[in-house]
């Protein structure tokens, strides 16, 4: 067996709570929060909707659909739960080597499964630290990003750390996990072309299911190869842009924790997560200064190429374009001082005041501001000159996100507006609460119990 | 729209059966056949089984299973059949530019959506050649071979060819059909690492209900990248090797008939393909000639290195070593004048003579054999040494396995091999005389309709 495959193996079946430092813990029940959050927000959306619609969903069943008291096969609960959390790309970042969504990957299929088996709340975040360890541990050893290729880690490592979870979940040993992650694998997909259609949600509820059925037929005895990562013909092989794979350095499982050192972004705003920069440098910003839209002559946002290639629109004419705007980034700040579902909305980004202060934003764009990635150095600068001849300089650096260092009461806004819509706040607050003592929870069947009201989806 | 992209959906919108010419045909229903044959041999194998155990198989259902009377939603189907076709590595083989196993991909997803809603024989024959088409047409784009990534074409390729056959029975626009394979691209997946484990089988069905699945989905509306064959982050792009993808060249479409022109080969023996070569040619030999075993003194197999590269055993010690070893192909055809299922058999393996007969092969490596495939020149030779002084060189050339020119009796008496164990020859019989004649079948549901004996799975 291969050493880096059979690290994995290892890994899996020895990893148990009691060695989880106390961060990681924190940051795995943060990120789970937050996945709830957003997939409650998914539960309309039309990808959901469809998907749902080709499962069986119904008041029996293993696991809960959309954090509601319909329920559904695990493997229907995991792949409709990923859509849905993914829907609105409101869900967590993560991963520093290729950045991805990890959580709405795994937690769906983790979650499914712990229900099916009344887990509790330590499997849960034990499996979750486990396979975002494993994740991370392999995208590290490509030097290049996937997504330069074509190949969505979202999807592709997704279902293999899904999988990874379950195999912590099922308690499977060593050669078993293998075959989990093996079986796994051969199932990792998604493409970067997929991007803007409601092809790329579906990409993480497929993982999420791939990953989970991965161990169930591992654990019923499905064979597959034990060298899947170390192997020439393997996954890291063959998603690799250009080979530069790492087959041959000690594994760091043990020593480092990647949900500690470089770990999850929670998505504090509902845009695109290269926007978040200047969204939360400038809502920090106006916090302590008060900046009228109607006096700006000129804003400036210094920044380098790579970083606002995902920022399509300058001038964007609704809310989905303005998720991918640099430009509404700055003028949904300045005028609304705030930038949550609200403003993400056709009508606000239609705003004669919005648009006028659009129109005022600028790129200067130097290639020396491309290193590092979005959370590191260095900063980006926005520079705004007011009618009066004054000027406002504001440093850019990486967003208050980290799911490690998150404050309770910036989470639970964002839980409660991803919710507003569908639950209660009763309910909400029993939901976030219940999520946030995880460590606490004899039986996944808490999460559901009474919490969350039932949603109607399509049949 | 990409050109290439719109071409793939295009032609699966406009294809209909008066267009497909009679050659074409002909190999369609002999590959069905034959598919027919190694899913019902595959019935019993433990892949099938196990896969089997997590659908839900009863007497309701949109779909057969195993060309039996039991029943289950088309996608379980798709998914168990694909499984129990590929099990024994039976089935055939095609897609001249990186080779594959067609038919155990888009056959299933194709029956069973057929067979939910009726379709007729001509309707799943303009699938199944649209689809080899759509298959052929993608893969003859990169230079290279994807295996040599790590890429198994039955899983990825597979995936995107069964959309195209079940695009083409729901009878979508050239839209549609775009999003039907690009939702299938981003399912696109299998690796070579998985080998020789039960998870290769799996991806044939998997390919086979992501296809299905993708199809529905786009009928349902669910979006996807019009670009995703010609974008530089899309699906060629991201399996290819090297890059070496000619996204400009026009589409073949129409013109020519990839089906036709390099197509689909039967395998006639339960070995390696690899093996095929010596097989095919020392049967016909033998059939004019009497070679005695116990007269010979050396075979020698005269050869290119990278053409036995399958062929890892010399020396097998059981049924499933042999079926990947030159040596053996050469024994037991001259022990046993045929090689059927009845010689892979751990008994056969082990008798004396066919060990002392294996012992007297050898291997002559010339890298120049190495230009061209297995169905193609140049020809490997085999010399067999007789005790008294003569010998007899023989030319071994392609095999006669080509769909396109198979005679009847050899597909019958294969066909019959295979379902000997699970079927009376009276309902075998008929159920091939049903296939042989496709054309003339009004609806899918006459396949299945008493011809096939129930079977027991697991689940």
């Amino acid at each position: 067996m291969g050493h880096l495959t059979h690290a994995v193996g290892a890994y899996i079946a020895g990893m148990n709570y009691d060695t989880i430092p106390p961060a990681a813990i924190g940051a795995a029940k943060n990120a789970l929060s937050d996945y709830a959050a957003v997939t409650i927000l998914g539960r309309d959306a039309p990808v959901t909707q469809l998907i749902a619609s080709f499962e069986t969903i119904g008041d029996q069943g293993e696991a809960s659909v959309l954090f509601s008291a319909r329920r559904a096969a695990a493997r229907s609960a995991a792949l409709v739960n990923g859509v849905a959390g993914h829907a609105h790309d409101y869900d967590d970042v993560g991963i520093a080597f290729h950045p991805a969504h990890p959580s709405v990957a795994m937690a769906p299929a983790i979650l499914a499964q712990a229900e099916s088996m009344g887990a509790s709340g330590r499997d849960i975040l034990t499996a979750f630290v486990t396979a975002y360890e494993v994740w991370s541990e392999l995208a590290s050893r490509d030097a290049e990003p996937h997504h330069i290729k074509g190949w969505h880690p979202t999807g592709t490592f997704g279902a293999i750390a899904a999988a990874a979870g379950v195999a912590k979940l099922l308690r499977l040993d060593a050669q078993a996990a293998v075959r989990a992650v093996s079986i796994a694998a051969s199932q990792a997909a998604g493409l970067v072309a997929n991007f803007g259609t409601m092809t790329k949600p579906f990409h993480a509820g497929r993982a999420a299911t791939a990953g989970l059925m991965a161990a169930r037929y591992a654990r019923a005895g499905m064979s597959a190869s034990p060298d899947i990562f170390d192997h020439a013909n393997g996954f890291l092989a063959a998603v690799s842009p250009h080979g530069k794979v790492d087959f041959d350095r000690p594994a760091h499982f043990g020593k480092n924790w990647h949900i500690v050192d470089h770990g999850i972004s929670i998505k504090l705003y509902p845009m695109c997560y290269g926007a978040h920069r200047i969204l939360d440098g400038l809502q920090q910003y106006l916090g302590r200064h008060d900046i009228q839209a109607d006096k700006v002559t000129e804003a400036t946002f210094h920044t380098g190429p790579s970083r606002v290639v995902s920022l399509v629109h300058t001038d964007p004419q609704n809310a989905l374009d303005a998720k991918f705007s640099a430009e509404f980034a700055v003028a949904a700040s300045i005028i609304a001082k705030r930038v949550t579902l609200a403003e993400l909305n056709d009508r606000f980004v239609a705003r004669a005041d919005v648009r006028a202060l659009m129109g005022k934003v600028k790129r200067e764009l130097d290639p020396a501001r491309d290193k590092g990635s979005f959370n590191q150095q260095p900063d980006d600068q926005l520079v705004i000159k007011m009618r009066d001849g004054t000027q406002h300089t504001l440093t850019l650096a990486a967003p208050r996100d980290q799911a490690i260092s998150l404050d309770q009461d910036t989470l639970w806004t964002k839980f409660h507006d991803c919710t507003a819509a569908a639950l209660h706040e009763r309910d909400a607050r029993r939901l976030y609460e219940t999520l946030q003592s995880l460590e606490a929870m004899s039986s996944t069947r808490e999460l559901t119990g009474g919490a969350a009201r039932a949603v109607a989806i399509g049949g």
